[in-house]
């Protein structure tokens, strides 16, 4: 990490260009009301204007159109939050653990790591898996047989990689296990939040592309596919065989059922449960409006009366 | 694993019959239009009709009502699906971990382990558990003390088996915890997902009958049981003494509220909350309608407007 | 633990008064069905009247309005279920792991540890971690680097605090991640269920008051704070920079959306989405009844079709 740095040495690693004193000293980011000297934060709409006239911090990151929101020295650039995130990266490291495998970890004689890879405490790395250069494993993350995983991956403490999908079979009421012999692949700068699983294929193998995001606690079952780009938030569950477009968003808790198809292009609300396939780009819904709990009884109770009346 | 095998040898081991030539020799499973030479698939219905004409596969698997749809070599059998699920079997290992203690995993000296077990890296197994015959924890399964499992059981990585389930009492506005001296009972023949949890019971034990199947990141309460050859999909959870018949089945997300009691051979929907007992056998269904946005949001104001109106 | 106790030793320890003969030895606690002789359970209203009459118990605690609902010994007590938490706490751990710090836990030579914590199989504790006193980290708990717990806070196996939050910005239809630089702090006297995550903050810390009790895989996104005395249940989700109230209740599988504020004294119900602040305290829910399936079938075409129609 650098030390610190003056606003005209952070546009001409970035691009942007400083309205102010390009001389001034940040060496960490902060939030408009959280920071203090040499600080910079960043400014992104009407609604946060009286923290920026209050904010301590030594500069601001602002868009074109809020260049004459302050008077502090300021970073003016088109995506102020995107830029934020940039400076961020060259006060903080984006994998805080340092490369190398922890002696703890279990890999694999077959396992094959690529540079630099970072294997933290307790993690388990499976029979031929591959794991690609500048990935970095937190602690306690499991990869099963036949995995393999791309350059600069994040994968957080407790996920899950390459489980067997649920695959059964009823045969006179009981259920038949179908062995799942595919496997997991992950493309490049995919990040997996904690306690996410993503489970091998039945068949053919379960794919995230690049740049895909995942949050925690998500399960992703057998043969999903999800497009490149995109990014899913936390307890979301995905059925097997969905294939998700690239560059969607879908929210916390929803659930996409499975054998659909969700096209490029898509956002999710959270909590949405998806039971058939989108064709079209947009946004989508379908939620249960809350209330207190009185007036919420009511109209359920019309509800489920439509239900049987007819 | 046999090696390659003749529909002939594959009929004499598991039934059904075989049209065309008996001498195909297969050795490995696969989807129709995923399949090679020396493969096997099955089909299941006209929707892959198509697939089926244009599949590389040596032979499927029909049912008798579909003899009559394809000329390539194929065993009929009454349960294609189930049937191809058996076949799998014989071709691939339905553990993937080689029998044996990993040296890494930490057995408490009280704990009692069946012959043939399989105990990956990383697992914690407590005081005076019992682990029955030909069972398999994939690495990092925790089971705490006093639980029992069953033969021939699955636990995925990540599973956490007889947890304190949540019990505290009010009093005053706080919490008092009340220990939870039950421990978790698991029958024969179940397998539980990756990060799925299974709370010990509060007095009683927990309790996973035979045949029962989970998939990952499901949570099951204190003093639940569960009853025989039920399955529950993903991140479904399960509350405190939800009393579940026999062969159910609960689809992805769906949550079961506490102290209730579900009958045998009900199904309940994918994302479905139930908040009061089933009683008779049936497919119950709960969930919002999504749509687009806007007009979703139509439709909730007006859901929200006839609460309140009344 | 205490062997066995008098009635009149109990209340001699925690209070209330003894109905019947206080000599009356008990060395557990049970249900009212499952309880057999010397051992004690509790009454809690007229549902389980039957159940009463026909315990095996030795003694029973019962609230004043029932003093008269048994001729059993008895303890008369203002709050019969929190009182029988306290007399479980007399005959059984609230902690069943012993002090001291598993071989097998790896922890960062910066990290402090309180006195008599209990550091179970597996768990990594980061750099900088402070540990209170009496903590007690089942196995395969994960602390990342510079979070702070309190005294007597209960992890169980699987947790992971402090992994980074869900932080990413759009660029051109890329995902810039975001550092996440903010720790967790987590006060005393807090509970944490299996598998459940708790992001770091994204500048500043995510924090849960003391004695906030989490159930088993919940969500707690970055920035988050929960105020003390909160109880959520399994798999809840509270996304990023949630500000939650004291003595709220939040029912399982909620998701309360991120940037809300929920004031002191308020009940989410089970499954219930939030999506906006809730600044008066009360019950709150939002959930589709669930109904046979061809009811609900016909009941949301309704639903569906009036958002269209305008």
């Amino acid at each position: 990490m650098p030390g610190p740095l003056t606003l005209g040495q952070i546009v001409a690693r970035l691009g942007g260009r400083v309205s102010g004193d390009a001389a001034t000293v940040v060496e960490q980011v902060a939030s408009l009301d959280g920071a203090a000297s040499r600080q910079i934060s960043f400014f992104t709409g009407s609604r946060y204007r009286a923290k920026l006239a209050a904010t301590q911090a030594s500069a601001v990151i602002v868009g074109p159109e809020s260049e004459g929101e302050t008077t502090l020295p300021r970073i003016v650039a088109d995506n102020p939050y995107a830029y934020f995130a940039r400076v961020s990266q060259l006060f903080n490291p984006v994998v805080a653990q340092p490369p190398g495998v922890h002696p703890s970890a279990v890999i694999a004689r077959t396992a094959k790591l690529g540079e630099r890879v970072s294997i933290g405490p307790g993690c388990v790395v499976g029979e031929n898996v591959a794991i690609g250069d500048d990935t970095c494993l937190y602690p306690r993350v499991v990869v099963y047989p036949n995995c393999r995983v791309g350059n600069r991956v994040i994968l957080h403490s407790g996920v899950v990689v390459g489980a067997d999908g649920f695959g059964i079979a009823e045969d006179g009421g009981r259920w038949v296990k179908i062995p799942q012999i595919g496997g997991v692949r992950i493309g490049d700068d995919v990040e997996v939040g904690a306690n996410t699983t993503i489970d091998r294929g039945a068949i053919d193998d379960t794919v995230l592309e690049e740049g895909v995001k995942l949050d925690n606690q998500i399960q992703v079952g057998h043969n999903v596919r999800i497009g490149a780009h995109t990014a899913i938030a936390g307890c979301a569950g995905i059925a097997g065989s969905a294939d998700i477009g690239r560059h969607c968003t879908i929210g916390g808790a929803a659930v996409i059922l499975g054998h659909l198809r969700i096209v490029d292009h898509v956002n999710i609300s959270a909590g949405t449960l998806i039971s058939r396939s989108i064709l079209k780009p947009g946004t989508y819904t379908g939620v249960y409006p809350f209330s207190e709990h009185a007036a919420w009884a009511r109209g359920a109770a019309e509800l489920r009366r439509k239900g049987k009346n007819k």
